[in-house]
């Protein structure tokens, strides 16, 4: 293994500001380190049971009775729970955040009424003395099956013979509605310009199909839930999640209870990825509690949340690109055919906005079809449906420089997307930093490095993604010795506490390590939607430096009747509160804190926001591998991740995301697969078989922080949580195909598959 | 024992509201009731280790060593604190909230450094693995002691012979500075008129000398503590007080941190009455867990928490009254000298400002002493100070009363305080509802009722207490199912929750049940100062209000987004907002809380008050008793509570208020002392002989809330959680006169006293 020298490196820097582009100490990181951070699994209360859920062996079938006499007769169970206990005919259709979305399937995901739709689905949870009665009353809970034929991939789903999963959808494969029943839940159609007309235009077309296959967002810490139904009505649920409000609207829904009836303590999160947005065990440990009167928890293992929480959805995708001589892009066209899993809801509409939106192409077509088949329902997972997209639509792109002769970001330079290239999904590029992300990677060390030897390559590729605002609070409160108190509602997964407090300390004029942190319940603060989207350090940051800016317009007043002068008169510089007329008044943010008495009430800001202005993101990866042609060993050299933040609040945490996320496209790429057997079942459900990178597989990664600010954002972020997972499968395809001549229209490229397209390529050479 | 039938009643109502002045039912009842309420001892934690306190066996002894050598070799001790602990030199003068104190006074009261100044001083804390440990490493601290003769009262203090508690304090028992020392700590005077003209004026002129002894709140839920010093430099505590704020400045100053490194976490509280204002294990906690990096959890014992906590002084008052043959006061003195326990500080000031407030009198001289004795440090004890003074005041009133053959009340009546009455202690009485108070007595047909039999009969007195204002904040959001969670700082003791809920209720025209109210930690609130001085439902209610006010204000706005009109052209009426020109145009709150994701961002309303409008208290008794001679017992045969409370909120809650303090008033008169022994202990130290009034002992307290409504408050609240402890003692001794002929001169009225006196006035006669 190769590593190469770690220099965090920020290019194009924007405005300098005094917190702001720091890096200072995280204010969890004590806790987190010495393990004195409460994860759900630590939770504790006075008589807690113990849940445990039986889970369907049969990728499809009907259920035709469950009986749970005998569960509920061994000693040391105190209830059972099934669909029976949800309260109402639960016929209606709700919207937790994702559309209009029949109850039922909310429901049938967290407990099976009829149909068990894959290997794992709950079909019922069981509340007992201690977890390990509750699994062994799990054994006695006699449920009739009468078993069906199932469909696991989206070709086959959509098959005019597959077996049906919901009798009740009528989309046939081409996307047309018919009378017959198919697994198609949703087909669209993006159309700009007159493809025809740009593939006439074309030179050359290139026309490619691929396929990728489920994959899991692979956090360490399981899911896990704790519920009080308390006797006076009210439900508190302790959890792992990426959204303490979310989970709340989630909940309210399935167990048709107002919002107001529900507080969600969210416990610190151990990963989450886009895997932790849904709610597989609050619900069930609900009602067992509200059964048993007393709290319940409940705690996945690695096979449940494998089987039984939702992966990203393998894919097959066709792309169709034509170009001129000259390298212009005129037309291109995709066909995506994602895995909903067992429900419809795929994030195939994301994947269709993400695979041209790097490249300004006149003519566009876009068809999207989400299909259901007998796999766990598909959940979100960084930059969701980006990735199978990019890997497919880089590939034909670098095989269009490939084949002009022209050198790939060169190529990419040319065709890139600027303001005012209007996407096939509707919306016109501005302010993007596409261009100059590019530029970064083109003269960059690593992309002029040699790379030299035999089986060696480098690849390029660049990806995608537009994140979101959506809602969140914050209030502040002044302390008297001039720290201030944020009160927050965004889980933390990746530092978002510090990246928050940094935005209202620029506001203050004081360091960040005066401001304290906390993310509370649901009680305790005005909503704020969920940790995804790459949109904490952007719209909780907003809300944060909001209220600081409520904060400072109070101190300012108070200022203002301490030295008996007009509020108007006052401005707060870098942390100076100071007359704008008399150079004698002046006192710094901590002075005025300690004399708040002399002149008042406490001072506590608040703000909301449901901010607009998202800034939309771009990342590149830079490649070198070698590969051994005799096992298919893929190893990586040098790896460079390039990216637009915007501006990076916290550059320390921005980087770590954009590891983050190239490790985990690295994965996607070479190794990770659901490794479904002929039942219907996944093979390799622990993290051993499951083969994401270790340490000990990767060089270090290199990032390139671009900023091109966003004028959509007082401090100019952008996103920066997801993009980075886009680019590296496509990079690391299209330095295979350097290294040894073999381009692969499938994920993972594993050794197997390597191996084979290698010796393929020999025996047809 | 006889009951009266219980039937709530307010007279002279003010202005009607939707929610204030209803009862609904407390936000926190079912937690409480079912046993799911944390409390300060439920405080769980990875790694806990448990403290225990070295007390000292001696009143008065100078601390030669201490060696902890053979303690912290105990298998299982882990650390032991002393005062050597605390860093610097703690010689600064520091403000706490009650004026400026040395620091050294605050730190020997949590552990002592050169003496000990009386039995169950802390001396030191061990830190072990289980408490049955650190108990037994206890008598391993070897600690050599110098014993020194010690003084128990307020008069034998002030002997100029007298055993020197402080050797800087030099002050005279005359309230001379003086260059010898002395325990008076401090000498205050107030004068209003001519004193020497008054009783010139008077045809009659009665003196009296009283005793009062030492009492104790009586909570029960002993003190407690953890901390945790965790390993970024913030200090965690939880335990159970009245004021989490409070506790942060004290703890801060106490151990020299800055507050922002201080989290304070209030757990439910079983009882505080002013006992739990103070600190005493949450610097010995904090000291232990940062000598092991470990959390830290103490607790009293019942006897720790009598000889190591506050008690309320024992005093020694005389009061000179006259009167014209008319029934006119002409003049009035008092002289009251209160034990401070082992530090400067009793509630001599509050006993003074008392002592004649309920009464018009021209000419008045008061001089309060402040005297340190061998007893624990006093700590407040609802409407502290006050029940010793209207004791005093009330039984010369009535002896003049009766000299006069007047009625008791009628008497009061002519001499009550009214709009315009001048306190000696400076403020002129204004919107006060003393007069309707008596008035209200007069015509309760408890006062109307007769009474025969012997030994039987009823007395009446009154009683003053000013309550404060001081800081509040708050924050409410709204959900979208049209409910709003309050998040508030005031620990509750008595249903504030619910009486904060409701006054934000009252401005939003939603029931009160549609408000969710959380009492969170230092971090998550901005400043609020403790639950006590009547202050709960008066300031952080209004900080309750107006934080509604500026959710209304924004659900205003919203409104006018959605209707497309001028917010100033809408109005929120009884919880409908309604355009005020156009009658189509109207929403209830909880249909425009449904469509605020239409309008903009979540709605999060803040407020902070600091009011001044207080409204003092005035209650009143009237007590029906019957006196078994032989015994002494007294019985109390029917027992009627009148008190302004400005508008009673949530009258249960006004009314729970005026039972238990009219109860602990009954035991303080009848029953309680901290009965001491010759070597300066408390002999009583168990609440079997600490003998406070069962239900057994009472009959039902029935309750007559009179409202005269207080200006400075949105809704006319007065403070309600004190003013009734104070008139009892007098009450009942004037009920005893009544009964029995002797006027006792001395608390507690227990039967030994009241046997005495029966046989002393026999034996005379």
């Amino acid at each position: 293994m190769t590593t190469t020298e770690y220099e965090p490196n920020v290019v194009l820097a924007t405005k300098k500001f005094d917190v702001v582009g720091t890096r200072p100490i995280r204010h969890d990181g004590a806790d987190k380190v010495t393990g004195r951070a409460l994860y759900g699994a630590d939770f504790e209360a006075a008589g807690l049971f113990h849940g445990k859920v039986l889970r369907s062996p049969h990728a499809h079938a009907r259920i035709k009775s469950i009986d749970t006499t005998r569960a509920e007769a061994l000693p040391g169970v105190k209830a059972v729970a099934t669909a029976r206990d949800f309260p109402g005919a639960g016929d209606e259709v709700v919207d937790i955040g994702e559309g209009a979305t029949p109850l039922k399937y909310l429901r049938d995901n967290v407990l099976a009424s009829d149909k068990v739709l894959y290997i794992g689905q709950a079909i019922a949870g069981v509340a007992a003395i201690n977890p390990h009665v509750a699994e062994e009353a799990l054994s006695l809970i006699d449920v009739e099956y009468e078993v069906l034929p199932s469909v696991l991939s989206a070709p086959d789903g959509m098959k005019t013979d597959a077996p049906i999963l919901h009798e009740a959808m009528r989309t046939d494969e081409l996307g047309e509605s018919s009378d017959r029943p198919s697994n198609v839940a949703q087909h669209f159609q993006h159309v700009l310009g007159d493809i025809d007309k740009g593939f006439k235009e074309a030179d050359i077309v290139f026309e490619q199909e691929f396929n990728t296959a489920t994959v899991h967002q692979g956090y360490i810490e399981p899911q896990n839930a704790t519920a009080l139904w308390n006797n006076d009505g009210r439900l508190h649920i302790w959890c792992s999640t990426q959204g303490a409000f979310p989970v709340r609207t989630a909940v309210s829904k399935i167990l048709s209870l107002p919002v107001s009836k529900i507080r969600v303590i969210p416990m610190e999160i151990g990963g989450g990825f886009g895997g932790k947005l849904n709610v597989y065990l609050e619900p069930v440990a609900a009602i067992l509690s509200k059964k048993t009167g007393h709290p319940v928890k409940m705690l996945m293992s690695r096979k449940e949340v494998f089987e039984g929480t939702g992966p990203t959805p393998g894919s097959r995708i066709k792309i169709k690109m034509g170009v001129t001589n000259d390298g212009k892009i005129t037309a291109a066209q995709a066909y995506l055919a994602y895995e909903a899993g067992a429900y419809p809801g795929s994030p195939v509409g994301a994947g269709a906005t993400c695979v041209f939106a790097c490249y300004d192409i006149p003519n566009v077509v876009i068809d999207g079809f989400d299909v259901v088949v007998n796999k766990p329902k598909t959940a979100a997972y960084r930059a969701p449906g980006a990735t199978n997209a990019a890997f497919a639509a880089e590939t034909v792109v670098d095989m269009l420089a490939e084949k002009l002769g022209m050198d790939p970001i060169e190529f990419r330079l040319l065709n890139a997307a600027r303001d005012g290239t209007r996407r096939a999904d509707g919306p016109t590029h501005s302010d993007i930093g596409c261009v100059q992300l590019i530029e970064a990677m083109k003269s960059h060390p690593h992309y002029n490095a040699p790379l030299e030897g035999p089986n060696r390559g480098r690849g390029v590729a660049i990806g995608f993604w537009m994140n979101i605002g959506f809602k969140s609070s914050c209030t502040i409160s002044v302390n008297n010795d001039g720290t201030v108190n944020l009160v927050e509602g965004s889980t933390d997964i990746g530092g978002t506490r510090v990246a928050l407090s940094m935005q209202a300390a620029e506001v203050l004029g004081i360091p960040a390590e005066d401001v304290n942190p906390t993310v509370v319940d649901t009680d305790s603060v005005g909503y704020t939607d969920f940790t995804a989207g790459s949109r904490t350090a952007f719209a909780t940051g907003w809300a944060a430096y909001e209220a600081a800016q409520d904060v400072k317009e109070q101190m300012i007043q108070r200022a203002a009747i301490l030295w008996e002068i007009e509020p108007d008169n006052i401005e707060l510089d870098h942390g100076v509160f100071k007359s704008k007329s008399d150079p004698e008044l002046k006192m710094t943010f901590k002075e005025l804190a300690a004399r708040l008495d002399e002149a008042g009430s406490p001072v506590v800001g608040r703000a909301s926001v449901d901010p607009k202005g998202v800034g939309v993101a771009f990342a590149g990866n830079i490649v070198d591998i070698e590969v051994d042609p005799e096992t298919g060993k893929v190893t990586i050299l040098r790896f460079t991740s390039v990216q637009d933040a915007g501006k990076a609040i916290h550059p320390s945490y921005v980087e770590g995301q954009m590891q983050g996320g190239s490790v985990q496209g690295i994965g996607w790429a070479l190794n990770e697969e659901y490794y479904m057997n002929q039942n219907g079942g996944m093979d390799n459900f622990s993290l051993l078989d499951y083969r994401m990178p270790t340490s000990l597989d990767l060089p270090m990664i290199d990032t390139v922080i671009v900023e091109v600010a966003n004028p959509g954002h007082p401090f100019g972020v952008r996103g920066v949580g997801e993009v980075s997972i886009v680019p590296p499968p496509a990079a690391l395809a299209n330095a295979l195909y350097r290294a040894v001549g073999v381009r692969l229209n499938q994920l993972p490229m594993n050794p197997v598959a390597v191996t084979k397209a290698v010796w393929d390529k020999q025996n047809q050479g």
